[in-house]
């Protein structure tokens, strides 16, 4: 069947069809993987006829063996992310939120993941709920976004307080930011599963990705 | 602001307009409530302005007091849930699947509360990753559908084979069936939170009530 | 050293000076004990000298003995709690609030033993975070309170959200209401602990008797 | 709102009415922050009118770059505290305990903190209850103080012994030091939880800095 | 070989020869088995020579059935064990101690246990570190005993204290007495296990026959 | 597909080929459904041609409704198992041991699997580790069997010794059995899996029936 | 009894009649061994008389050390795994999955103890299941085999899914690949163990040499 | 009280008189100290008096320090322990067991310790389970000894066995040593905590100097 073609390297075999199956397209998870196996997956990626072909959890080793390759790649460096290839037009609007200055990588994958995924967003970071006003300085935001996603570490109780401000749905990203009872993320995971506002999901701990590939299938779906 | 009415009944104070700022109305979660406590919540929202209102978590006790107030109360025996009023007419169609027939009742309270909020369900139940031929055989609601929901225990594999078939957000549910390593529901919600198909999005152990939500907000978004 | 006189009961060893010690009373705590091994302690405690005496986590058996023994014992049905004796003139004022009303026999032992203790209580219940006007419509009390205690289960979100909105101390009490990934309070208890107001300080799952102790010191203190 | 004014760094928005509303200031979190961040944030909280700006958490690149910035700054080592501006005439005593020479780390973030504050603190470190005669030994500072921090690791015993001893509030601070069982502060933690002696309460696992506001809290209260 | 004689019941092997290899006889943990079976149990080990038997973990109908079988049985109601044929002369002297009056049927299970083994037993109930002076006071019991049992729940901090006053080996039983996060013992357990005096060893939660057994063994290695 | 056929009970479907496919048969997990529902699954497969149906963790309810249906239906009071129709010849042998008579319950769970699949077994009960010659007793045993299941709780240290003496296959059930620090079974488990003895493999706390299903493919694969 | 032959090193004793116990020969485990240890354990091992000697879990320094001792040693680098002497011819077949290209470690470590047993190995990698369509390309490789290895991390979905597609036994090897809820393997280790397909066992995490000798003993087991 | 004298050393407080109270010395734990204070604490406790004294868990820089102080003072490197002053002539004999080779540096902190105390010690290294005739082969060694100690890090199954072939009291140590499901200890402990042969009792993972002083304990009492 067409949409099964696989590109198989050896060490992986790509989806090459998983764009067309899922709407979403074989992403490189770059952690794990040495930068010349990073690399090889793109091409493969390429080669199978994708437009724009990305990885995510770059380290500095891949991210210059990508340039290397590819000189006009775009490497986003709080994100740990590289691109290869023309960023589609953005459609639509997430809005992303981070609790704290901490959170900003995580925040950065979620956005430039909705990059290369064509869908438009607008983040603004460092919405405590130590300080509610600045949770409700962004009703404006949330009133114009078509999807939100929420980044936070530490008590991890942002999620809940923004989901009771909008009907949007709200992706809830735990991060591995904090210490002691934080338990490297287990806290905020545990924190935004029991939010006491429906309309709140959780993806796993520091997955910006997962988090916007969630909200890029929200907004699609409304075109 | 209007958007900001409440009723306090002393023990509990209802958030009459979260319907008009969330697009959820405020619904009852019975348990831990005495049955006189929950009627006199869905009392509250009927006399707030609701066309409807319903209760989650109902056990028999309270099952009964709802119908001696209101004879033309449904009770949903499966979904431990009750309605007073009408029903809205359904809007597009989420697709409900589960693992396992214990994995029942949380389904039930998928569709009911699906139901209850204005938008279609289609459930297909049992649909295990032991008999992968199953999953594959629901390739064609799952095309049609404008969300997934999926409900599974012990391994939790599910969600993530679905993903892997669909274009669409699948909002995973564990339960808390099983014995042993599956620790009251821990096992399949660390399985979906790690799933490794992206589009996975978590909500808590048997909160089929906030799945339905998070899907209904997909499925308006659309309209 | 008369400030360390004990009362042998053979089952129990009661700390007769512990007002005098800690300026907190010792305190009758009947789970495990039977309804005569409780009413003893408390004869014991009057015995010593003791204004008023009283016991938490009181049975049915338990208050049916305390009253009796002593028919003008008071029995507070909702904080499972009996007293014998002349309840203190209250000084000074706490603020109790809680999250939900699931939460409300916790916050009842916070505010029998505030009574208990001689302290002024004002309790506000269901103020959940996922409507965050209702937080803030406490402002005023939060103003006029001497120190705050706040009592919430599943997310444990409230305390950080009201340590950002006043001067005074935050006692936070998890408590074991929820489900699912709540574990029993587990969830609510690392979301207090690591709370990103600072201010806010944590007692055990369900201690609502500890929190009003820790806040007895803190007006008294004041005196 | 005259209390809500923001200083918005793009990586971070600053909550410059804080100490107005909360009575203790912004304070700049070091950790994962990069030098230049954490000068930046500490110039714009002394713009926003600050007599005393300080951060946590800081290590020596840190320490450095704010030195270099304000030749005044003092740097205090042990406690990994920095702070620009001049320290305000202290009021009250907190008496700070330790229970070994490992937990003096989290012992000097408190009192440095304290001093930032305002408030008087006096230490006695290493006061384990492995020779129980050691505290029985601080009787007469315990007597003395408004308030009482308690840091400890390992098994975290010493603030249920100290709550029997005072009528003060005890603050108990979990550490992380310790091995094995110990859990990186988890059984230090849950003993000072389930501490028997009322009047204990705690704060997150080496949190220093929430420990001496939440004690500032107490003493401030009685002025 | 003669130390290895099994007496083979179908659902059960007895190690006849335990006591002459370990110096423990083989005792009856009656909890999972049938009376019947707890009673065939104790006949097959008098059978076999013993001079008394006994099971522990014995419920109400077990009790019965062994009275029903030997009407000389001695059945200890606090420390649900029963026995049949003579209790040994005790020799030497363990000292027990245990926390609270909660933790009252594992301390009677350590006395009825070493009853049987024949060493002598020294209990003092409700000895707390939130009273330091009740634990001074003992100073003298310690100084005669053999050897020591500490029985705690809650914060399991007394074994720790109790070791820093004595010479003695200090045997720690957690309970599983508390709530919230005393999590069935695990918080009592942690504690033990990382007290900061040397000479603490610990056994599982609740089991005050695994405790005398250890402190028998120090006891008669002394004769 | 004809390896693909599926009865579809509407609460259930049941795979009809599972045998075909994968050498075991569609079973039926009668935890969770009703009496009825457990009747009709085993009909169903009666129905679709299997020549034996079987069905787990039955409770006395569901047994009464078997044999009211199937008068001739083999109820198995110890292992919670019915068999409706014909035992196949026993082929090989799988030594079945367990550490505790506790034990037992699951030990014959794995006898009546084994049967139903049409497998020999032998079964040695009581054989624990703490009179290590029992196991040592049942070398020529062991030297017999195609394969070993071994069955222990609390420490369950018995399948790394067991794996020790023989070249057969190792599968450990770690079971419930136990208290305190067992954790309903965490701790056999985690002893199973780090057992120092290659050979050894692990199935869920409590699975006699998954064992029996892995020995018995094991045995089969030698046919 | 010449079965129970021992070298000791000293530092070790080595098992020499291991291989005619058990089947499998005597491993040195080289992680927490220096380099001049793990030598002088596989110098043993050959004097012993083994054909083959092998040690695990080797850094670059015992490899060079080995390499130096003995020429023709093979080093295999992704398994991290040594061999001294000569492979054995393989006999029978063991497919070995892994469900990404991080697993590739564990899954070297598989087939190269394989190799070392002498059993024959055939691998397949990157075989996730969110492909589900790259499992169902394996079921020729699956039909052919005499047992099966699956090496997944992060959801370890995959035995599961396999396991309902043949009739050999399933040996399932989670990984500490991963992040976040994967917690260093305990995510793959819960939803292998509760995986709802019969006939899937499991080891250690990071286990592959474990795997390698389960599968080794069904395949000699048919011979 | 003479029994009570302290030296204060500013970050220190050393407990002069703990050998008279307890039967132990007072001694310095190196790790959380720098190499200063640990020497200025040796100093100290040998200026109070005591004959010899010793520091743990030493690293290099702490050993050189102490010999640049002391030429004499003698570092065990295997143990991580230095000794400063006269051994004292050993009485009795404890047996020190450890399952594993990686077990050797606990091991080597039980022997030093003992040494240190005054008491007599034999080591026998690598006593698997997994080879249980190496286990039976000390039964001489067993029968001889005063008390056992008993180290093993993975599945901890060896203290189990020990206490079912001798009659004196088993001290067991978890040890780190392991990986995956052996969690850094907590595999071990919970073994060790479970093991059914009574008379086993546990110190934290990896305090080989806890388990020497409590042997230590019962070898002095017998004297």
């Amino acid at each position: 069947m067409s949409s099964h073609r696989t590109a198989d390297l050896g060490f992986a075999r790509l989806d090459l069809d998983r764009a067309a199956r899922t709407g979403t397209p074989e992403v490189v998870y770059a952690a794990g993987k040495t930068p010349a196996e990073t690399v090889a997956c793109l091409a493969a990626l390429l080669d199978g006829g994708a437009p724009i072909a990305f990885a995510t959890r770059v380290d500095d080793p891949t991210a210059a063996a990508v340039l290397e390759r590819w000189a006009d790649a775009v490497v986003d460096d709080a994100a740990r992310v590289v691109f290869v290839g023309e960023l589609p037009e953005p459609e639509g609007e997430v809005l992303v939120l981070s609790a704290g200055t901490s959170d900003g990588p995580v925040a950065a994958e979620v956005a430039a993941t909705l990059a290369a995924l064509g869908v438009g967003c607008r983040r603004v970071d460092d919405v405590g709920v130590a300080g509610v006003h600045r949770v409700l300085a962004v009703s404006e935001e949330l009133a114009r976004a078509d999807a939100v996603v929420v980044v936070a570490g530490m008590d991890g109780a942002l999620p809940g307080v923004v989901a009771g401000l909008t009907d949007r749905l709200v992706v809830a990203v735990p991060t591995s930011v904090g210490y002691g009872a934080a338990f490297e993320g287990l806290a905020p995971l545990l924190t935004m599963l029991t939010a006491c506002a429906p309309g709140v999901v959780v993806v796993n701990i520091d997955n910006g990705f997962g988090a916007a590939v969630a909200a890029a299938k929200v907004v699609r779906s409304q075109r």
